[in-house]
């Protein structure tokens, strides 16, 4: 069977099937593999409770439920939707928004496969632009969203050290590869997957970099405020023109109905109801039909500050005890974790690669994600990227400490090799 | 604002755009809309009550509804529910199939998007392939899918008059653009937007040419057996390795969940799954999960034949009889309405444009699609493609007569304008 170039290119094993598969295969399973591998959020049971009673009402409500599943939304969503959204934000924000800058997607990563392609690979004039990541470690799932070769320029970063084994990434400003060829910048905020949040002083910069090359900012804010709000550390969310804010239902609880949020100037938001009419017709209406409620009280952002956002800085902290506990006596560093749900491990000067890692501890059970996936478009060799993986500390809190204490044999027995 | 090659193709103003927004629009609207443009099934309340029954036992099930929206599926969609798909097809037709042979995607829609871009366009040998359209009319939702430039080779009809007023599309085999530079055959049976279904004939036919080319034949059977069976006529549904069958929820009573429903030999099911995870992670899982105990069980085929078959069938006829009653005295041309739920009106040597009658329709309130938006690939100048209209007749049966009242009040008056 031959394919084009796309499908080649579509078809190659990629970083998130791998992962995807994993954790699919493990959701389905039989319970014995402990996954910190994939960005499932936890189950939140006053959470779900909530999504439980929401959904009895809707089908309390005369045909409510008929018509959310037995209707064809429009391009952009349900409309109401999109104007609570819109409403909320500007009431939370002061943001000048209305409904006519929210598209609604079938998940976030569908909305970054519209946003890059639109804005990297060839123009009608003949030239090729390219995204510029400010900071890798970066989101596995950019890696290979692009239909275009290559579509990212991407920095590395600068290292602070915080204690002998905390450390955090900053943007490194003096190498930035930016000039005429980068049509946009992204960065994930929290940062999937180091647990990084960019400061309110690297955002300005990189807004002001934007700005004065009239690009876009894109900033993936699936996991930061107002909701989910998984973020430990006092931000200001921001948003004018220029930016194109991503957001999501996922870690809200609701990964299963796939639905992403973009904030963007009217033109942008327009480009991608039209990219859902030809893609999909219409995204789905059951993310928006659950949440629809929550976004116009506001609710929605006392759900995640008084019940996501503590529930994974708790978690964050218990685990983080965990992982010195097993690791303590190796050259371990844990990324500061300020946000999303995962822990970032980097094994200085490892003997083995994190993809070999990946394999020993999948062969005792504990699916974690190599770290290398998380650097698309930095080619050059640099032993950091395979030094590190991601792991989740999601699952319940019995199998995450079972799955570090594994980790941190394998790790001990990897530097005992050398 | 600029855009890559991709973003400017992506955001054109499209049909499709067009139809969905029309459609999304009516829906949120006033009411006083008659909407037959869109695609959007009936609410028959019998089958609505079964997914209301079907959500309340999920509801009624432990966490079963929590896992539902509260987990990621794998790329492929539930394993469950692709499990149950393969049974059913193997147990009622005797194909050979397993779950390896059935991918889920957001809807049709997406399937098809996949589908095309990994099959026409740009090959890594640097031949340019597309895909043949043996006849069209051909559904609207292609045309703009191609992420390359004009992917498809395009052929016009036969014709074959039933009555004075009814006729009926035949592929013309005669004048089949088909030679190496073709890497798939797709149609859709019935055919959305005329109502055509393909005799067995013509699907042998077409089988045995994708064979002696060694490229697949893609069925769209989005409206065809076992599910949803809007098909008025005893025809066989076929599969074999060299079919890319592709299924939907939607016709169902589910467009709001976005579910489709690919099967293909196993490489090409792996495919389509590779693509979920790059554009989308997985698929939702609220359309499998509201499904999998009737496809499981076969109820599935009995909703079908016993409550949406007859539906259908019973509104055409009824319709039918409206719109020979609206139009009779002018030379209009209804295609025999062998499956789907559209009419195809051909109105003979009109003197106005079907777009120009679109905008008059549209001004009297009653949204219809233009016939020009059918002819994806068929670049030629010809008469009969901006002559016709498609018409829904799944709203309620007196908008329906109202608006085929209104369509011929304005039909009427165009021939009078000659």
């Amino acid at each position: 069977m031959q394919f084009t170039r796309f499908g080649e290119k579509f078809t190659a094993y990629s970083g998130i099937l791998q992962l995807m598969d994993d954790l699919g295969n493990a959701v389905a399973g039989s319970g014995d593999i402990i996954m910190l591998g994939g960005g499932n959020p936890s189950h939140i049971a006053q959470v779900q409770n909530i999504f439980r009673k929401r959904i009895e009402q809707i089908l309390a409500n005369g045909n409510e439920f008929e018509r959310l599943i037995g209707n064809y939304g429009p391009p952009q969503g349900p409309p109401a939707f999109a104007e609570a959204v819109a409403t909320l934000l500007q009431q939370t924000y002061g943001w000048h928004i209305s409904s006519e800058n929210v598209a609604i997607t079938n998940g976030s990563q569908t909305a970054f496969f519209y946003l890059f392609n639109m804005l990297a690979g060839e123009y009608p004039d003949g030239t090729t632009k390219r995204i510029l990541l400010p900071l890798a470690p970066e989101y596995i799932g950019y890696a290979d969203a692009g239909i275009a070769e290559d579509i990212f320029a991407t920095n590395k970063p600068q290292f602070e050290y915080l204690d002998e084994h905390t450390f955090k990434y900053h943007v490194d400003f003096e190498s930035l590869p930016i000039d005429e060829s980068i049509s946009a910048i992204c960065v994930s905020r929290p940062t999937n997957p180091t647990g990084n949040v960019l400061t309110d002083h690297e955002i300005e910069k990189l807004r002001h970099l934007a700005r004065s090359y009239g690009i876009p900012l894109i900033i993936d804010n699936a996991y930061g405020a107002p909701f989910p709000s998984i973020i430990f550390e006092k931000v200001t969310p921001v948003w004018d023109e220029n930016i194109i804010l991503c957001l999501s239902l996922s870690k809200l609880g609701l990964p299963g109905v796939r639905t992403g949020i973009v904030i963007a100037r009217k033109e942008i938001a327009a480009a991608v109801n039209s990219m859902n009419a030809v893609v999909s017709l219409a995204p789905s209406s059951i993310g928006a039909g659950l949440a629809l409620d929550m976004m116009r009280t506001g609710e929605i952002m006392e759900i995640s500050r008084q019940l996501i956002q503590p529930y994974y800085e708790k978690r964050a902290e218990q685990a983080e005890d965990w992982v010195w506990e097993a690791l303590t006596g190796t050259p371990f560093f844990l990324h500061k974790p300020e946000g999303a749900f995962f822990f970032w491990l980097w094994f200085k000067d490892f003997p083995i690669s994190s993809a070999e890692l990946y394999d020993r501890l999948k062969q005792r059970g504990v699916l974690v994600v190599p770290g290398h996936y998380f650097f698309p478009g930095l080619h050059e060799e640099w032993e950091h990227k395979t030094e590190c993986i991601r792991m989740n500390y999601t699952p319940e809190e019995g199998k995450v400490r079972q799955g570090i204490r594994i980790i941190g044999e394998e790790i001990k027995r990897a530097y005992a090799e050398k």
